[in-house]
């Protein structure tokens, strides 16, 4: 960690997962070997990085399995996906009554100077100033600024520029606030006029990965975009196991830290790239989940995986960024995003906003698939929203090779259905290190296709192929033989992989269907599905219904908007009365704990076979299914004829 | 100053006042003898300190007649003078529209403790619970609560005391700012019922002296007072030389946190006092002059001392007291009084509110007479003010033994009107040290109506008297011969004392005068004069008109109110209401800059008699001098005879 290298670590730091196996070729260490180890590996001098003790100056060699590459997270952005694309235009038209009126507003302001007759106080002559010239009244003052003012307007030669934010009297009460009740704040001030240079930066704080946009509040364009890995990823893949490290002692502040710091760098990264003056940003806007909120605030969060699961605050008034530890300017304020509950966070009402759902008749499921599955049901007039812990299997975690979807992940399968030879596409198109959770996707669908395993996941052991065998944990599929994999040992896939699969997309899909039954609907209702997040990004629409992950509906009802989060922050950067928008979304929400569902688990195990127990729901898979079977029996039998 | 020593340093350590000579008895310094100090004392080893170079360690004895003594300032509390006392109580009845309604609020809450059903955000459930209790909506809330928030919460079974204080929307731009703009903010949550431990504290930051009361917002009783010098006269006796001790490096700084150390103590005193836990004070109110505030708040005094005389701000928005260095919560807000401009400012804006004047039709001159003379004009309808730099001969300075109001001063003195021996009268009852304002302004006095001096202020030389005498700076009159003095030398009043008191009367006088005039109006008009501050209070009413300080008028006319600024801040910290009014009086406030009228320097030359050019404004003394003139000339001549 010290050192800045990444080393997986799914299970936090538990022992349990053994992804952080490293490699001690010099030095000194206390380790012993737990079952994620064979007595060949310590042998060889692997260690799982989490259980070993360091007694002396190491050399540690990082196995290229254990690596994740920074570069291919920038691939996300791609929507080379089936269902309708969506582009960055059309993205922001997505949503109504989208206007352009930032929150910042910056003016320039030329006083006369102070004379013998009129010697009232600087600030009393700014504030004039900007009476007369822009009508603007009652503004408020951040006492910080008095410091400086009179040396300001005087180098300025009595010319300057002012910034001005408007803030608002935060209700937390559930009610729809009145426009009326926002104030104008003084919170900046420049010599001469900067009002060309105006900035704002948007950041999406994922459990994953950290995005940030600059954009130009004047010209409207986004001038720079980057992105890194959340680098709390080191004290555990999932929120969970978050939670449970910021109870360690220093734990919460580690965690703020971290990610503080890496917004930090996408700052300054953002700076360079687009060549502005980070003095000249004047707001930030940030969505995450409830949890990543309350991380990045150094809030506690420990009642939020406590029953009832209580966060602190949904609605967070803004604070100065520095005082979070963001290095820009101490003028400048963090707006995040608020959340509706404990696990439906800001980066989706961010995503409902950006998508304009809340304003619209049609009813839509609204999803973000991940480890944390969020999904939210309605249109215009309700929604209900719901979170279901589908586990780690979508990002690679609980799978024997799993990985995340970065360079030489399997992203892309296919089976000759005679041979039962794969056909594999990397990221980066090199030898294959592992599997991401769309690439599972993609080969458990074929998988299931070409009869390879029942629908209950099961791999058919009578079928000619050496590939599939007993392996140490049962069943297994090789996908790649030691030689032509970059791990230099075989690739496969298990029937425990499978398994945790079709766990993780039952838990969506009896979400899906618990949510529309809480209001007596069902799926054959839902007139658009729209797809959010990185992970969604990359699935394939017909193979992620094929396993029943995603209901069989036409796929033009299908919408992919990528980072519904980010979408949402740039929004409301560049329109305030979004602001609004934003918080009579949460308002509308009614939060479901599926967990609490009597009918939750009855979906769930229902939907625990591929793609359903009941296929009635899946039509055209079923029909599909039945079509290839034919298929492959007369091609079987011609075979062996 | 490092050893918390007090030296008197009028000049702020120039070297032109010759106050800080101190004895080294041991070590070695590097030092020269300015016109200040004499061979022989400088070869006794006196030494300005000001100007002296530590070279070594030291033992340095802090001559008598240097030092300041705490124990007197609290004299200044007593009014034992002339005029119409007013009593305490009688003191908060002179305002209108009072009410007890402070600014903090301090309200118990008792709520369910969250379910599945009910699993809404902690802060959501306290803002609720507000709502149903106390109807409070819209409350607005400090970000630093949101941290321990959920541990309070269930620590204390969800029964907590919330504090909410309200705060408003600034406007500086001189329109009345209507009620209906402030805000509740949430700022304090403490575990149980502590409703009935709400306090408040009040100051008065003078430029020579700091006030404080601890104030019980339940029960409206003052629990404690304090008091002490205010450090920065180690940096400057008047705000003159505070500000170009500020511009000096680390100047500001130093400033301000000498005043906010002897605050912190004041503060510590007044809990000890009364025995409460400083963690139950809510809310701080100052007033202070625009220079003090300045310093206070650690803003830049430049522009002030430099035509045309703009300080940064006059309404200052609330600050958190803990940043600006105060020991006190970290939340609670500190409230300074508005000034008017840079030489009027917030201390006599409390004192205005205090007194009422602004609600009344008599036409009142309020007056706070010091270095910087403060004079209000008006009433309920209009009001103009102006300051004038009388210079320090009030206040003990440019008087040859001149002292504060401290122990050994000479504060009143009668004349044997044919030996014109003297009878002395010091504070303490001790053996005299020097003379204070007040102690000057009787001797004065009595000197002009014995004919001891010219209405010029020239001593009658053919006097059959040895206390007259030529001395080495002309002619002066030996108050104590060395064997009576406590400094062991003689204590004289020489014509430089008496001019420099002629000057700081003329500028006064003049003060009122031009300020009539600017309005139309005379000296006959006045239907009131209210004079506030510490040196006002020891004022004799007759003996101030006799040398033409106040203006002639009927005694029942005049009105002692005391520390006018303690006084507003009081009734500012029981009523939140009265902030309206506090802002209203600035806004109704007509600044006039004395030294841009033409008619000052007339008004100011024909004042530089006793008691004035034109006796027609003081028929009284202009009678009593005849009279007295005709016995003495009897006298005299039946002595002759």
């Amino acid at each position: 960690m010290e050192a800045g290298v990444y080393i997986q670590a799914s299970c936090g730091g538990e022992g349990v997962c053994g992804k952080c196996k490293v490699l001690i070729e010099k030095g000194e260490v206390e380790s012993f070997r737990g079952p994620k180890i064979s007595a060949e590996e310590f042998g060889q001098g692997l260690r799982q990085a989490c259980q070993t003790r360091i007694l002396s100056d190491l050399e540690v060699r990082i196995p290229v399995e254990s690596e994740l590459d920074k570069r291919f997270i920038a691939r996300t952005r791609e929507r080379v996906v089936a269902g309708r694309k969506v582009s960055h235009q059309e993205l922001e038209s997505l949503v109504l009554g989208w206007c352009f009126s930032p929150a910042l507003r910056k003016q320039y302001v030329e006083m006369e100077p102070p004379t013998l007759k009129d010697n009232r106080s600087d600030l009393s002559r700014l504030l004039l100033a900007l009476k007369k010239l822009y009508g603007l009244e009652g503004i408020s003052v951040d006492s910080r600024l008095l410091k400086n003012l009179p040396f300001i307007l005087r180098e300025a030669e009595w010319r300057v520029t002012a910034t001005m934010v408007q803030t608002r009297m935060e209700s937390q009460l559930g009610e729809y606030q009145l426009r009326g009740s926002r104030r104008t704040k003084l919170i900046q001030l420049e010599a001469g006029d900067t009002t060309k240079e105006h900035y704002s930066i948007v950041l999406d704080i994922g459990t994953t990965s950290v995005w940030g946009q600059l954009l130009d509040l004047n010209s409207r364009q986004t001038l720079a975009e980057a992105s890194d890995y959340n680098p709390q990823i080191r004290y555990g893949d999932d929120v969970i196991s978050r939670i449970v490290y910021s109870q360690k002692p220093g734990g919460l502040k580690k965690l703020q830290e971290s990610v503080v710091g890496t917004i930090n760098g996408i700052v300054r990264e953002l700076a360079a790239k687009s060549k502005i003056d980070l003095a000249r940003v004047s707001h930030m806007t940030a969505a995450g989940n409830t949890i990543m909120t309350h991380l990045l605030l150094g809030l506690d969060p420990k009642y939020i995986r406590e029953s009832p699961y209580t966060p602190v605050a949904n609605f967070i008034p803004p604070v100065r960024a520095e005082e979070v530890g963001l290095e820009v300017g101490e003028h400048v304020h963090l707006y995040t995003f608020p959340s509706v509950a404990s696990y439906v966070g800001g980066d989706i009402v961010s995503g409902i906003l950006g998508s304009g759902i809340y304003q619209r008749k049609p009813l839509t499921l609204y999803i973000d698939i991940g480890t944390n599955g969020e999904i939210v049901i309605g249109n215009s007039e309700w929604m209900v929203t719901a979170a279901c812990s589908a586990g780690p299997a979508f990002e690679g975690g609980g799978i024997k090779h799993g990985m995340r979807a970065t360079l030489g992940a399997v992203e892309d399968f296919r089976l000759n259905p005679v041979t039962f030879e794969p056909m594999l596409l990397t990221i980066g198109m090199v030898k294959p290190k592992g599997i991401c959770g769309s690439g599972l996707i993609n080969m458990v669908a074929e998988f299931l296709e070409a009869g390879v395993i029942s629908p209950k996941g099961k791999f058919n052991v009578d079928l000619p192929t050496p590939r599939i065998r007993q392996g140490s944990d049962g069943m297994e599929y090789v996908l790649a033989y030691g030689e032509d994999a970059a791990i230099g040992a075989d690739i496969v896939v298990t029937e425990v992989d499978i398994e945790n699969l079709i766990r993780a997309k039952a838990a969506m899909y009896a979400g899906y269907v618990t949510l529309l039954q809480s209001v007596g609907l069902a799926i054959g209702n839902l007139e658009q599905v729209v797809i959010a997040g990185a992970f969604g990004s990359f699935i394939d629409v017909e193979r992620a219904i094929a396993i029943g992950l995603l209901p069989e509906l036409p796929l033009d009802r299908f919408l992919f908007i990528g980072n519904g989060s980010l979408l949402g922050a740039r929004l409301i950067s560049f329109c305030n009365e979004m602001l609004d928008d934003g918080e009579r979304i949460c308002r509308m929400m009614t939060n479901v704990e599926l967990s609490e569902s009597p009918s939750f688990m009855d979906n769930y195990v229902a939907a625990m076979f591929l793609p359903h127990t009941n296929l009635e729901e899946f039509p055209g898979v079923r029909a599909r299914l039945a079509e290839r079977k034919e298929i492959f029996t007369t091609e079987t039998q011609r075979a062996q004829r």
